[in-house]
Formats: C-alpha cells, structure tokens, sequence
C-alpha cells in the first residue's frame, strides 16, 4: 500500500473515531516525498459544511508554507475529492491527485458526492436553484478589478 | 436593484480595494431578510485558495449560528459561485442563491471558474490528474463508519 495513503487512511480512521466528522483523510507532500500536512473532515467537529479532509489539509499547507499556490505539491486523500474539494485542489494548482474510495462507495453510505457531480455534468438539476439577478449593477466592477490589473490566482 | 445583492457587491469592491482577493462578495440572510454574513474573497490576504466569498460567509454565517446546516438561509453573491462555492452550498444545504455576474464574465477577467465547470461537464481533461489507487485497503473504513451509524451531512 502506498506509504502516504496509508497515512490519510489512518488519519480518516482517527477523525471518524474522535467523531469530528465523516470517514476522510488527506496528506499533502512535496516532490520529495515529506509530508506537508495531514488533515481530516472535521465537519461536525467545526460545525462548518467545508471542512473536508482535503479542503483541511489544503489551508493547513498554505498556512505552513505561506502561500496560496501549491503547484509542487501532492494529495493523498482516501476517498475521491468531492466536486468542492476537487475545484479547491485546482485553485491550489495542486496537478496530481491520488485517491482510493470513489463517489459511488461514498454514496454507499450517504454522501452526495456523486449528487453533486452528477449537477455539474447536465443533471439532477433540482439539487438547488440558481436565480441571475442584477448582471447589469455589478459586471463593471470586474472591469475595474482588470483595469487595475488585480491579480488572478 | 436587490439590496442584498447591493450589498454583496459593495463588499466585493471594498475587498478589492483593500487587495484581499478578487471582485467578489455574498451575503447570506434569513427568509425574513434578516442579514447573517456578509463577506468577500480574500485569498490573497490570508494566502488561502479556498477563501472566495461564498465559504467566507458559509464559514462565518455557520460560526454565528453554531450549525453546519444553512438550510433555512438564502445565498446572494456577486458572481455564478464556482463549482467549489457550488458544492459548499450544497452540503450547507442552502436551496435559493441569487447572483450577478457569470461565470463566462469571471472567465473574461482570467479567472478558471469556466475551466473548471467544462472538466466537470466531461471536458478539459488535462486539469489536473486523478490516479486511483488502494481502494481495496480503504473501503473497509466506509463500511466500519455504516455500521456504526456514523452521521451524514
């Protein structure tokens, strides 16, 4: 078994038995193979719906390494990254994802990973309800973030 | 124009002038109207790449209210959330969200908002890279958590 899904496995295990949230752990590394940071869901522990295993271990990194882009870096995370952790993994610029449970097993017991994933690719459009209003008053101001040439991450 | 929308706006430009992230705001409130966060982006600020509008104010909406579940809340945000703040919504279980801008017009400024919904939609597959391994040493976890009863959320 791979040595740093060994370690987020455990870590899933340790979370679920401390009761800080559901059966998730992750470990971000470097290039080199050291361990950045280790971290599991603490969703019911922190009272907040987005405190995933890798969306944890994301900011504990950033926070150690001081920086938002972790471009050279690699997660472990035993079950696939939901559809907010995946997009945090790319706003992170983190390239390389290994996983070990999938959607299905974690729809299995009662996760809506794969409800999500199945919104975002065309379907179960009930799932919420998304309402545009007020384009018109507010598309200027992105012009002016450009203009200024704010910085895009 | 919706005041609350207003208001999610005028944050996203306070957060812009003061460089602690992008153009982007939201403002959760009650059914009454009664506002519980406000908040805008700031990932440049605390160096965190999950720190967009929508988690900053599910965050702290979550916090106010000691609860994970905003299923009572309405969600008004500058900006279409991306699939991250999506998906954040989705497991607050927050049901109605208004927004401005879209994701093509977030796209327009150079942010991967867009990129990453096409991945989710089946295409733009060199994003980033998901490699499948160890399931058979960490399926037991899920099962364990079931049988336990473990809380899902």
């Amino acid at each position: 078994m791979n040595p740093y899904m060994e370690k987020a496995n455990k870590e899933a295990e340790k979370g679920m038995h401390l009761n800080d949230g559901g059966p998730f752990g992750a470990v971000i590394t470097d290039k080199k193979g050291n361990i950045i940071s280790i971290a599991h869901n603490t969703v019911l522990k922190e009272k907040d719906p987005t405190a995933h295993a890798e969306i944890n271990a994301i900011r504990m990194a950033c926070k150690k390494l001081n920086t938002y882009d972790l471009s050279d870096y690699i997660l472990y995370t035993s079950c696939e990254p939901c559809p907010m952790c995946f997009s945090a993994i790319v706003w992170a610029n983190i390239k390389d994802v290994y996983y070990a449970c999938n959607r299905k097993d974690a729809a299995s017991i009662g996760f809506r990973d794969d409800a999500i994933y199945s919104y975002l690719a065309g379907e179960n459009k009930d799932l919420l309800h998304l309402h545009p209003i007020d384009r018109e008053n507010c598309i200027s101001l992105f012009q002016t973030y450009q203009e200024e040439g704010g910085e895009i991450y």
